[in-house]
C-alpha cells in the first residue's frame, strides 16, 4: 500500500497529489479545473464544518443561503472587487441548450434565442449581492450587527489547478456582517481572526501565524485583510483563512444605511471572513507522511479503527464477539469507532490500509490479548520522522520518547523499514476511560510536533544575501521591511517570497529593510507561498 | 403582526408568499428566479438535512461532492436524459470579464477571447458527471453496491418561479447508487422511497402517497420513478420526493462495469433520488395558518419560547432568573430553547411574533405563576382552522378535545378573534419531563391533523362528470384509468388533474376507465398539482 505514495524526499507535490488520491479523499473530475471530493475526504469537510460552525455560532452567527448567481452590473459596482474577480470568472450567458441535425449528426448547443439578457456571474465571493440584500433588510440601528454566514461553493477559474489547493470550483463558508460603527467592524474582523487561528490550532492541530496582510495581498474591495498563515512540510507558507474588514466600501456602493438611534441616516460597516476545502490540503501538508495520511483526532471520520488478528477458527468468533463489546463502550464513550471485520483481507494489507486513510488509533485485538483480558493501541503518527528531522537538523523528530513497549523500527526483507510507532497495552475495562484519553494525547502531540517544526523553520534574517539563502531552504523569514509596496514587489520579483503577514503582536524593533535599508520599525514574515 | 399574512380564503397563493416573506424564512434576489433563504429558514433547512442525512447513514449512505459544472457532451450522452434538461440549463460560454470604455462609460462583458471549447452547463442533477466518475472507480463486484449522496445547488431555468416551490437554483440532496443486479438496484430504490416517506411522516408531520408515477411524468432518463406526494391545505398535490430506477441506461451512456465473481464483465445497474428544498413549501402549506407558520417539534429550529410577563419592577429579576433556571433544565433535556428577554417589546407583540414564526410551543411565566411555582404552556397550533373545518365540511376541525382551562377565542374591539389554542399549566419542578412528551404530542397531533385532513379529501370518483366537478373542489381523485399515455394526456388537457402516483398497496380491483371506459385493474391518484 505505502508503495503507493511518492516519497516527500523524491518529490513533495507528488508526494501530495499520491496522498490525497491514494487516501481516497479526492479525485480528478471530467470537468477541468474542478476536483471530486470522495467520502473519506468529504467526510473529514464535514466535521472541519461541524467544528467551524460551532464557533460562528457560539461567537452569535446564523447561516443563510444566497444565490449561485451574480448579475454582472452587481460585480461591477465596486471598481476594486470586480477589477479583482474580473479575470477569473465563469460568465452563464444562455438558459437553454438546443440540438441541431447536420449531416446526420446530431450537436448540442447554446440556442441563441436563450440568450440572456444581462449575463450572470457564478459566485466567486457573495459579497455583492449580499449587500444589495442587507441594504433591504437594514432599516434602523435595532438590525444591527447583521452577524451571517454562508456555506456553499463559489468558483474562481484558474489556469493552473492542484487538488484541495486551487481549484477552478472550491467549498467554503463566507462570513458577512454589518455594524453600525468603525470600532464594531474592526472587533468582529479580529473576532473572527480569532476564531480562524483556535479552529485551525485547537481542531486541526496546524499552528497558524495570525496577523494583518500588506496591502498588495489583500482583499479586492477590502479596506484591511487579516489572515491566517500556516507552514507546511516543504516550508512552504499557505494562507489558511482570511477576514476582511470592509470598511463602507460596500455599503456605500450598494445604498447599505441604517437610521440611527438620533434619527439621522448612516451607511453601515461590514466584514467578510472565508475558510475553505483548501484547509483540507493544509491538513495533509502539515501532518501526512510517506505512509499516508495523518488524521487529528477531533477531525477524523474514524478515530479508533480495531483489526482483529485471526485466522479462523474458533477464537474469531470470540473476538469478533469481544470486539462488538469494545465497540458499543467507545461509541458510548463519544469515540467514533470502527471494527474492520473483513474475511478477505489480512492484518498487514489492513493496518496499511488505515495507515494511508491517516485514522489516529488503531487497535489489535489477537487470541493473546483476548486470554490476557487486553488490546494493543497503535499510535497512527510515527515516533521518527526522518523527513522531518532531517529539514530540521533533527531538532524535530519525535513528539514524545517511546512508550514501554515501542518497537526498534523493523519489517524484513527488501522493503523499507516501517517507521516506529507508540505502542500501549490497554486493559479491556480501561479501554473506555483511556481511548478517549488518549486521543486527546495524540491531538495535543500532533500540534506540539508540527508547532515545534514551524518554530524550527522560522528565523530572523538580517541581509539581503542571507535572506535569499534562506528562501531555497524554505520557512519562514523574520526581516524588516521599509513598507513600500515597490520594495516588496521588487523582493517577490528577486526570490518569490512575500510578505505572508504582519503579525498582530510583532513587537516594535527599529531595523533597516532587508533590501533597500530604509528604516523600519517591526519585522514581518516572508515565505514562499502556495 | 398577523395582518400581515393575507388569509388563505382570500388568497392561498399570496397566502403562502406572505406567510414565507413575513416570517423571515426567504426573500426574493435581485437574481431572477433565485431566492434567498434567510436564516430562520435556513435553521430548518439545516435541521431537515440532519434528519434526512441520519436515515441515509442508518441505510449505509456516505456523503460526497461533485463539480458544479457538466460538460455539455456528458449532459447529451444519455438521449432522453438531455432532452428532458435541455430547455432549462444554465449555460456557461466564457471565464474572463473585460471593461471597455466607449465614450466614457465603462462597460463589463464577457471577454470573447476567454469563450470556452465546450460550454459547461450547471448542473441541473448530477447523474451524468457522477457515472462518468463511477466507470472510473468501479472494477469488481467488491467495490459494489456503491451508495453515495450528495448535498448541494443545483440549477434549472425556470420561466415561472414561486418561493421555495419552484426556483431556478434551489439546494438538495442526490444520491446514486450502482448495485450488481436489476433486483438490488430495485430494492435500493424502493428503499429510499421508504426513507422519504418516514422522514415526510415522522420529521414534518406531511402524510404522503409512496408508489410508482406513470411514464409521462417519469424522470429524464429512469425506466421507473417512484414519488411521495402530499396534499396541500388548498386541495392541489406536491411531488415531494423522487426516487429513481435507472436500470443501466447511465451505466450503458458511461460505460459503468464491474467484473463479476466468475470473471466476467457486465453493466452496474443504477438509481438515483431527491430531496429538495421544495420540501419547504411542502411544509408550510400543510400546517401553516392565517396566523402565520407552524412548524412541527422535530424540526424547529427553536422549540419553546418563553416570553416573561413583567412591567418592570423587582420581580423583573426574579422572573429573569426562574428562566435561565427553566432554559438550562430544558436544555439538559434535549429541547431547542429561547428566552425571549426584550425590554422594549410587550407580552402581545411578542406572541404574535413567535406565532408567525412557527414556534410549536410558548411559555408564559408572569408573577402569578412565579408565586404559584408553575408556567403556563401555550401551542402555537390552534384548537380549530375554520379553513380547514369549512373545506371538509367540519370533518377535520381539531386534533383534540380542548384541554382543561383552554379560552374559548376572544380578543376584543374589532380585531378578528384569535384562535383558540390548548393552554395548560405546569409546575416548575415537572417542567424538563413534561414539555419533551408535550412536543411529541405536539408532533404525533400535527400529523394526525393533516392526516385527517387528507384522508377527509381524497375520494373515489366514478363518472368523468364527478371527475371534472372534483377537480374544482380539489384533493386526490381516485379513479380507474386505462393506462393509456393519450388518455392521461386527455385528461390532463380536459381538467389540469394528472396521475399523481400508482399506489404500489392499491388493491387490484376490475373497472373502468373514468374517461373512455376501457378495462382497468386498478384505481389511480389524480389531483391538479403544483
Amino acid at each position: 500500500m505505502a508503495k503507493l505514495i511518492v516519497p516527500r524526499s523524491q518529490s513533495f507535490s507528488e508526494w501530495f497529489t499520491s496522498v490525497v488520491l491514494q487516501s481516497k479523499m479526492a479525485d480528478y473530475s471530467p470537468v477541468r479545473g474542478c476536483m471530486v471530493i470522495r467520502p473519506h475526504g468529504y467526510a473529514l469537510w464535514e466535521n472541519m464544518q461541524a467544528g467551524l460552525d460551532g464557533l460562528f455560532k457560539e461567537t452569535g452567527h446564523v447561516n443563510a443561503y444566497f444565490p449561485l448567481f451574480i448579475p454582472k452590473s452587481f460585480l461591477a459596482k465596486e471598481a476594486e472587487h470586480v477589477e479583482g474577480f474580473a479575470k477569473e470568472c465563469a460568465i452563464v450567458t444562455h438558459s437553454r441548450l438546443r440540438a441541431t441535425i447536420k449531416d446526420g449528426v446530431a450537436t448540442v448547443e447554446p440556442d441563441p434565442e436563450s440568450k440572456l439578457e444581462e449575463e450572470l456571474i457564478v459566485r466567486p465571493t457573495s459579497e455583492t449581492v449580499i449587500h444589495s440584500m442587507y441594504a433591504k433588510w437594514i432599516q434602523s440601528y435595532r438590525d444591527l450587527p447583521l452577524l451571517i454566514n454562508q456555506w456553499c461553493n463559489v468558483v474562481r477559474w484558474e489556469m493552473r489547478t492542484r487538488l484541495f489547493l486551487r481549484t477552478t470550483e472550491f467549498l467554503w463558508q463566507e462570513g458577512h456582517t454589518a455594524h453600525a460603527t468603525e470600532a464594531e467592524a474592526h472587533e468582529e474582523a479580529i473576532r473572527m481572526l480569532g476564531v480562524y487561528k483556535q479552529f485551525a490550532e485547537e481542531y486541526m492541530a496546524v499552528p497558524v501565524l495570525a496577523g494583518v496582510k500588506t496591502d498588495s495581498e489583500k482583499f479586492a474591495g477590502a479596506v484591511r485583510t487579516y489572515c491566517i498563515e500556516a507552514l507546511m512540510q516543504d516550508g512552504k507558507a499557505l494562507q489558511a483563512g482570511t477576514s476582511h474588514d470592509l470598511g463602507q466600501n460596500f455599503a456605500k456602493a450598494f445604498d447599505e444605511k441604517y437610521q440611527t438611534e438620533k434619527g439621522d441616516w448612516s451607511h453601515v460597516w461590514n466584514t467578510s471572513w472565508g475558510l475553505s476545502t483548501r484547509m483540507v490540503g493544509a491538513l495533509v501538508m502539515t501532518h501526512a507522511d510517506d505512509e499516508g495520511l495523518v488524521l487529528p483526532p477531533r477531525l477524523a471520520p474514524i478515530q479508533v479503527v480495531l483489526v482483529p488478528i485471526w485466522k479462523g477458527g474458533p477464537e474469531s468468533e470470540e473476538i469478533k464477539a469481544k470486539a462488538a463489546e469494545i465497540g458499543k463502550a467507545l461509541k458510548a464513550a463519544g469515540v467514533r469507532f470502527h471494527f474492520d471485520g473483513r474475511e478477505n483481507q489480512n492484518p498487514g494489507f489492513k493496518f496499511a490500509e488505515w495507515e494511508l486513510a491517516g485514522v489516529p488509533l488503531r487497535l489489535e485485538l489477537g487470541p493473546k490479548d483476548l486470554a490476557a483480558g487486553q488490546v494493543m493501541a497503535v499510535r497512527r503518527q510515527a515516533l521518527e520522522d526522518s523527513y522531518i528531522a532531517e529539514a530540521t537538523g533533527g531538532a524535530v523528530a519525535a513528539a514524545r520518547p517511546p512508550a514501554e513497549g515501542a518497537p526498534a523500527g523493523g519489517g524484513g526483507g527488501g522493503k523499507p523499514p516501517k517507521p516506529a510507532r507508540a505502542k500501549e497495552s490497554i486493559a479491556l475495562d480501561a479501554l473506555a476511560a483511556r481511548i478517549p484519553a488518549l486521543l486527546d494525547e495524540i491531538q495535543t502531540e500532533m500540534f506540539a510536533r508540527a508547532k515545534a517544526w514551524r518554530d524550527a523553520r522560522t528565523r530572523p534574517v538580517d541581509t539581503y544575501d542571507d535572506f535569499k539563502k534562506g528562501v531555497e531552504t524554505g520557512g519562514f523569514l523574520v526581516a524588516h521591511w521599509c513598507g513600500e509596496a515597490a520594495c516588496e514587489a521588487a523582493i517577490k520579483q528577486d526570490t518569490s517570497a512575500t510578505i505572508r503577514v504582519i503579525l498582530s503582536e510583532a513587537p516594535a524593533e527599529d531595523g533597516a529593510c532587508i533590501r533597500d535599508g530604509k528604516p523600519s520599525k517591526k519585522r514581518v514574515h516572508f515565505a514562499v507561498a502556495y
